[in-house]
């Protein structure tokens, strides 16, 4: 029984809502651990992003727009904006919504592991949300535990 | 230490929202596996379904049927319905809502397991939510780490 | 590679929606296990709350409070108020979007350990989200598994 730790570097653009499917960064991961059985961890150390599974596809990316707007709108004013650092000379940095929307959709997904490989569905990707508002660099953990 | 992987299989019917309280079944992979202190990671490898934990009676599964409803509506058009697989004739399938709610909720819990349980509430119960609005046959991993 | 099982606790007091940093908590209990690399799994086994990670700062909870206020408002008839277990004389208890709101953020976070330190992003922390509406003793389980 082993625990391996990688960590993967990803650059998030200005765009609002960033999609990433790292799928195939987390499966090289699992082949150069070496480890055959076990799970998988994918965490994302911040708060205005999340690791989550989904088909990772334009239609599903569009409706995932669409339904967090409504959940976590863009256009509301958020607590955070008005007192939080100042990072843009207007009194706060307007990214609430970006914590809210990772505070609900958590920080990672736990997956098992078998033969070397995910236990994945076909067509079940796993995916980076990003939140925020401005260029990020963002890291994330893929730390397996098994033999 | 040592690492088990069961798989159980489901089957959902046509209905909308299945929900299944699936807590017997992960318990006895648990205590046919011989690990008795650890954690049990309850995966479903699939993107319009989620494993959840709640309290399985008639009003919250109601109740959850609501606010899913509120959330991600049977009723919008999902951009998926248009282009994705055509799998009844009429230019796409029309599971977006399940897609969706599928990724917010998550495939997978993990809990901690001593002396060979669940450390569940009473009450608390492991759930296998299926979104899809077709019949499937579901596989559901429980993956035991542990001593 | 070793199992650790660490209980903590905490008293939810009367009021609606009770957000708890339990940061400092888990942080300890790691130390104490002499755990340095592998995962530790922080989980609340109860329906009506949820463990999860967030900016714990005042403008972030009044946003949160916001948010599932309109998902899963306080003010709609739940049928758990109806038939539930009658605690308060009228008939059942009022904590439906309590069950609604912890089975959608979940049950518990799966958190990397490094160095003997939680991998958690400066202004990241492990919150205990108390969605129920009366006084509670939490229990929360903080597991780790790791060398």
């Amino acid at each position: 029984m082993a625990v391996k730790t990688v960590e993967l570097y990803f650059e998030k653009p200005v765009e609002d809502l960033y999609v990433l499917n790292i799928t195939p960064d987390v499966e090289k991961s699992i082949s150069e651990s070496g480890i055959h059985d076990g799970i998988a961890t994918v965490f994302i150390g911040c708060t205005t992003a999340s690791i989550i599974t989904m088909r990772h596809d334009d239609e599903n990316i569009n409706s995932m727009r669409e339904i967090l707007e409504k959940f976590a709108p863009s256009d509301i004013d958020y607590a955070h904006h008005v007192t939080s650092g100042d990072i843009n000379g207007v009194g706060g940095d307007n990214n609430g919504k970006s914590h809210i929307r990772s505070a609900i959709l958590g920080p990672s997904v736990t997956l098992p592991l078998k033969d070397g490989k995910l236990m994945l569905d076909d067509g079940q990707d796993v995916v980076l949300l990003d939140f925020d508002i401005i260029k990020r660099k963002r890291k994330v953990i893929v730390q397996m535990i098994g033999e």
